[in-house]
């Protein structure tokens, strides 16, 4: 595997085709993970969720900015669970975040869905750790936000933002738990607009009446920001406001340590699980008798829970 | 197991004794659920989805009304994945329902979030495939719509119908793909509020020009319906599209066979899945081994791919 190797030696080629495989979700990844989480550890890694149009690329361009300013490397890693598309994908707020691909110091990459959502979480949490191994000092997720994407976001990030517009009272109360499940930092975008105040107090409100975040120790109080991407307003702030949660997190080690077991924990049964049944449809291919088992299933003749004790039994 | 003939033959409280079972993911499960298996496949499966304060569950309300003048038998399965309660949970729209519990025709259960969202997709389907052996002839799912819950209504549903209100323009642009793979008839309710036509057109517009609903046959044109529940309008013509839609279904036999095949597949595969995650954190708690495994994992001394490999190796 010197393809890894090249890539932990600084080459942008070969972090591009390990970024492939996993997209593909190659074979090949299960012997290639085990080097790359030997070398991470060290990137902050910042969640960026929210509904559409609600300006996260503008305010992901804006911190790309500031954080360069500090001479600090970046790899974003935009992803669109609603998009087929991936890798190459022409999307107009893509284009603008452009303006940093003369930086070689500033890595960009979008992730479409294929297939399953669990494959794009699995993907998500692989690409991330590449990038940390490869050695960027700040990896920002960005990704619209829609149930189950926003809750890999968290398991993957240090600090999640989830971004809203003064319009999106109603996505609030759709989302409510969700939301308070995953956020760290609120951001009101797009706020010279009318309502953002009442936006804001809303979702003071919430933040005030809800339960604390999962995962994450009871004293942090969720700070509600308001930016206007656009106009660079307000960046410097959330900039601050994530560096101390971050601080926040190390501060209570403890609190800290426990939530990353958690996610350990999670996501080795997770990768067990996805191995697991990735073996069993490649024992399917070759052994007629399981082949026969699930076309039985497929046609109503068994019913799966007498068909999945069969193959428990076998193993 | 006798508690199964029990239901079978009609008894309520046995009934009730096996959605704990359900509910608890009781280790009875595999034995019992073959047998439930054998019985069903005659119940009409209705879901609904969307998000709170839509109405949804006095919309269920007025369609059992409507049910029972047609002397059939109802069920509702009402969903909240925000709500950590369940079995008795004290929701203020389950009270209105109420209105039938002197009604023995019509059972009402409640389920709550406990753990893992795959836990309560699993859960899901297999209530309402007790309801569908007990014998009920329609089953209403009701869910708050927030991401995975929304899949798994639409893998256990006949027909999905999402509820929406005049101000649910940010939900929808939000949701968007993910609503249209979903909806087999959407609903504006609450229409005597300003925008419902708006809300109307917007629907419809997304409608035709969207992909056809996944796993549905491409012929079937979603229909967007305007309702007020309060007052029972708009309820008849919600109930005769939905018959319109299973018949649809029926008549399109193959279509429709394919998506139960896939459904099928899905369902055994997820089974399986399950079956081998317990089976491990079983076989963990007695091999010290696994024991010690797993702790390296957590502890973020060995790398989750290494030790799912070890595993998988070993079996």
């Amino acid at each position: 595997m010197d393809l890894v190797d090249q890539m932990l030696g600084g080459n942008i080629k070969a972090l591009t085709r390990l970024v492939t495989l996993i997209e593909n979700q190659s074979p090949q990844i299960m012997k290639i993970m085990p080097k790359i989480y030997k070398k991470g550890g060290k990137a902050l890694v910042i969640g960026m969720t929210g509904p559409p149009g609600a300006g996260k690329s503008t305010l992901v361009d804006q911190l790309i900015k500031l954080i360069r300013k500090e001479k600090k490397t970046v790899a974003v890693l935009a992803i669109d669970p609603s998009s087929p598309f991936s890798g190459g994908a022409v999307l107009g707020d893509r284009i603008r975040m452009q303006s940093h691909a003369q930086d070689l110091d500033v890595f960009i990459r979008s992730l479409g869905s294929r297939g399953s959502y669990g494959g794009l979480s699995r993907a998500t949490k692989e690409i991330v750790r590449l990038f940390d191994a490869f050695g960027f000092d700040v990896i920002l997720v960005e990704t619209v936000g829609v149930g189950q994407s926003e809750l890999s976001i968290m398991e993957v990030s240090d600090t999640t933002v989830v971004v809203l517009v003064p319009e999106s009272g109603d996505t609030v109360q759709t989302l409510k738990a969700g939301l308070l499940e995953i956020a760290n930092i609120f951001v009101v975008n797009k706020s010279d607009r009318p309502n953002a105040s009442q936006m804001k107090h809303q979702l003071m409100e919430m933040v005030s009446l809800g339960p604390a975040t999962l995962g994450s120790p009871t004293q942090w109080a969720i700070p509600v920001l308001q930016t206007q991407a656009v106009k660079g307003t307000g960046i410097e702030e959330l900039w601050d406001k994530t560096l101390e949660h971050i601080k926040f997190l190390k501060k209570n080690h403890e609190a800290f340590e426990h939530k990353k077991q958690q996610e350990r924990r999670g996501e080795f049964l997770e990768i067990l699980t996805l191995a697991y049944q990735k073996e069993f449809l490649r024992r399917v291919q070759k052994e007629t008798s399981l082949k026969t088992l699930l076309e039985e299933v497929e046609k109503g003749r068994k019913d799966p829970y007498t068909a999945a004790f069969q193959v428990i039994n076998k193993t």
